[in-house]
């Protein structure tokens, strides 16, 4: 099929990525002939398993495949640093070390800026609006034609939704007082937070708070109160910034070495493609469920709640966009995906303010003047 | 396993209810022995075709089932009034008419109240939290529980998030306005209608139009831009009131015959836990996806976009809290799972006001503000 041709089809049936690549894959000759062939995969997380937020979601694609495949394809899931770091998962599945990961693209930057749009844009789409970009909007389709180079195609696999801030020893209350600062932060949001002055350094989960005791770093960022609370931040910083501005929203990916995935035969994929979703609504929930009580556990030990100024919120946005229409300029696959991006993304909240921000600001002002 | 025990186990594994269902089942002896039986099922839809959100997800069920099972388990879709009509959907289901079905369950709230949880309950949840409650929070468990006695189980399959207020020819802008409005409402709500004085009318989707034209209602509301769009009820109403605070969210439910459930192979039902799974996201996905464009042809067309008064909103808001305390005092069934359902509630918009909230309301108001 076309590449225009297959978009029509995915939409017409109404279903993801996997579905049409099956559909394709039954067109040439099955490189596994047996119905249901006995196979064995390896899945790297980029996580450690005290996070059983997202490790939590890479052992639910593993276990609910199995289950699929009433236990003739097994995925293995592997902690951080068990095979390979939190950090090498990508070249992991791609020279082929392991079958599958889960990790979060924007890890990989460094590579390619495109590999951002796998996760999440600082100041773009929240957790069901780059759902929607992914899936209806094209977005998926058109990320995994930009992995193909890397050998590698993508499931989305769970959403941390909005991030935190992060944890620092002192407010950062201007514009002047980001600069200088040297933070923990995750993948590609470090180049808009050195346009505006700080010192962004990639650290994977288990290393960040050695860092910050040591002081090391000023400040960092991992997710939210679940799972910062149990890395133990507060220990050592008292001020939890919010909204994580460069985390939206913020994918985990499941991500599969394209020739093999290509040998599965096809409800193999299949199960694939529903495994992951799963645990998208999963991961997602499980955030919402289990946030709120660590928030209250981290304020009544003396967390500082302490939301980003105006200022600083504008001054990222802008070092955001202007450096989107300095890569776009030169690297026509980020182009591509974030003309895409951001055509929804100018709709998007076009739509949430109405039915959905309405409801949640009724809600959050008649609960909070209830309690007060 | 006990009911604590299996909850415990439920949170340990982190697995949905289908998963412990199959642990279970395994222990008994399965009733078909053959490792992949040919099965064969019909799922009857609430839905008229034509809803390509909420039948698109009920389709999307049978068509992954049928792929994970490499066709060995076929599940055919029927639309609205094919088999029997969109709100005789769990009689047909219970009484075995029907193997499975696509439904809202808030629908039979006529036989108990306590089916309202299986949808979402007014000023109740949104969208992810409900999603949170079900999964993490226990709440898909103990509707489970409630549903044996109807010989049915549920799986979440879809959710429009919240919805819209509806369609009417004059504002509603007072709580007297409200007094003897006739309205097509769908489902539970309209018990917190009748006590502010309004005149509720449950109607299936394709015949909501009509009485809306020929006056026989004053007001109707079936889900949001894309949906409404295609009802058509902005030719004859000019008013579109927001947000639809009787469906903060509004979950699809999968319903299985429990009995023809139970005779499944583990992995049959393991194909049913994340094909509806997937739905769930698919089917956000779309309405987030195909509404914005929807609601800019509506108003393009005249449509007048009018946010429900703080008066409307406050005294349905009392009216349905009062209701459910009410109802609480007298129906068991219904206690516990409000009970439940409020005690997730009071955390969950103490995070979701943090991060997500405060996100959303940078987002719009910056690009409000920048478009003016």
């Amino acid at each position: 099929m076309s590449t225009v041709n297959r978009r029509k089809f995915l939409k017409t049936a109404g279903a993801g990525g996997a579905a049409a690549a099956a559909a394709a894959t039954t067109l040439a000759a099955p490189a596994i002939a047996q119905a249901n062939p006995k196979i064995t995969w390896r899945q790297q997380a980029s996580w450690p398993k005290s996070l059983d937020t997202r490790y939590g979601a890479a052992e639910l694609v593993g276990k609910r495949v199995s289950e699929l495949t009433d236990g003739n394809f097994t995925i293995q899931t592997f902690a951080a640093g068990e095979i390979v770091g939190g950090l090498q998962v990508l070249d992991a599945v791609q020279n082929g070390t392991v079958e599958c990961g889960h990790t979060a693209m924007y890890y990989y930057f460094g590579k390619d800026d495109a590999f951002v749009f796998g996760t999440c844009l600082p100041f773009g789409l929240n957790s069901r609006q780059h759902h929607a970009w992914m899936i209806h909007g094209g977005g998926l389709d058109m990320y995994n034609d930009f992995l193909k180079t890397y050998n590698v195609n993508m499931f989305m696999a769970g959403n941390t939704n909005c991030q935190m801030g992060g944890w620092f020893r002192k407010p950062l209350q201007t514009a002047e007082d980001l600069k200088g600062i040297k933070m923990r932060l995750g993948g590609f949001a470090g180049k808009v937070c050195s346009r505006v002055g700080m010192v962004p350094q990639q650290i994977a989960a288990g290393d960040i708070y050695p860092a910050l005791e040591k002081g090391t770093i000023d400040g960092a960022e991992w997710v939210g109160p679940y799972d910062d609370e149990k890395l133990g931040f507060a220990k050592v910083a008292k001020f939890y910034h919010y909204p994580g501005w460069w985390e939206p929203n913020s994918v985990s990916g499941f991500i599969t070495n394209l020739a093999k995935y290509n040998e599965l035969p096809a409800h193999y994929k299949a199960a694939i493609q529903a495994a992951t979703m799963e645990a998208t609504v999963w991961e997602m929930s499980k955030y919402d469920a289990v946030n709120a009580s660590a928030l209250k556990r981290l304020v009544g030990a003396g967390t500082q709640l302490t939301p980003f100024t105006p200022e600083v919120m504008d001054t990222c946005y802008k070092a955001a966009y202007e450096l989107y229409a300095e890569i776009s300029a030169k690297n026509p696959a980020f182009k591509k995906l974030y003309d895409s991006h951001k055509a929804f993304q100018d709709d998007a909240y076009l739509w949430h303010q109405i039915a959905d921000y309405t409801m949640d600001s009724y809600m959050i002002r008649y609960r909070n003047a209830q309690k007060t």
